[in-house]
């Protein structure tokens, strides 16, 4: 261990991390109100119950509305609501009602006390399960109650393909949105070819 | 509000989210071997502090390593190491040396009590801020106390570039890894078009 031969440069203590998402929470506010806003700051967290978190900042509608309804979804915007997905992280929910605004359609979810994006092709609805104040962000782990997908998006195993639903990436740092691009390999099996120089 | 116009389908309560990283965890176990793992659970969960989490299941050889040593990397592979990668979730450091079989280079971070893989060109040195037990996954937010990057990936103004970093995505599904594809707009702009809206 002679240290770092490729000399690796120090950054600093920032959040820069790839790939990060774009999705858009949905919530009702105190009379209602359906809203939605943008985060980058999530992720699937635990398998079983199936989890899945949002972070936000304390500032945002959204964190009020969750803190009060208990429920939230995930909506996985296509690349081709990228314009209606940043303006969602751009505006308030207190100031304009995002839903007029951009034309897209709020459906309230049959099981969870949130509305979701009907153009969206791929909604997760999720139930407050754990909110965990870390400091400027407030991460609400949600458990995931159902899953609703556009049937144009699911492979012939009822699965939902990604390149179907063409999500959006956000990436730290130069802060632009990324499509996904192709297939690498098969997980679980790829690996499989180093095991041999295990003998 | 009259239900869902386009028809979705209910397709359970699963970890259906796009997109999610394929993250390698670098920890020391108890005799300072050097591990690796990959996750795909993990997400940045924080500004400030500075917050990146992984979720492990219990069975892992990791689990007990960041349970020990409070400390563990976040390694961002390149494309090219998808094979690694893909290994590293495979098979257990309990029963293999995941960095001579695979020839990778485990360095000692000078920051926190783990290594990271010398070869990859942007890594995230993290000291267990929380831990917080979901169900079949814990959840371990480490505080990020710096970032190191190759200098070949950095833009002019010192951030990484996603497009020189070339992440690997993980599909949950049908567990396959993608590249990233190509930009589609710069955040906190597009969005002010919908803007004109309001008015």
């Amino acid at each position: 261990m002679i240290g770092d031969l490729n000399l690796k440069q120090s950054i600093g203590s920032r959040t820069f991390a790839f790939p990060t998402p774009a999705w858009v929470v949905g919530t009702y506010d105190s009379e209602g109100k359906p809203n939605v806003m943008t985060a980058a700051w999530g992720g699937i967290c635990c398998s079983k119950p199936p989890c899945v978190y949002v972070s936000l900042r304390k500032a945002t509608y959204t964190h009020g509305n969750i803190v009060s309804r208990r429920a939230f979804t995930i909506n996985i915007a296509s690349e081709k609501y990228v314009k209606e997905v940043d303006y969602f992280g751009i505006v308030s929910g207190r100031d304009v009602e995002k839903f007029s605004i951009s034309g897209l359609t709020p459906i309230k979810s049959s099981v969870v006390d949130a509305p979701y994006v009907d153009e969206f092709l791929l909604v997760l609805e999720c139930k407050v399960l754990r909110i965990v104040e870390l400091g400027l962000h407030t991460q609400f782990v949600g458990e995931i109650m159902d899953v609703k997908a556009d049937p144009s998006v699911l492979t012939e195993n009822g699965v939902p393909d990604i390149t179907k639903v063409k999500p959006i990436i956000f990436a730290p740092g130069n802060r632009r949105y990324y499509r996904v691009g192709s297939c690498l390999e098969q997980a679980f099996s790829i690996g499989k070819k180093l095991q041999s120089n295990q003998l």
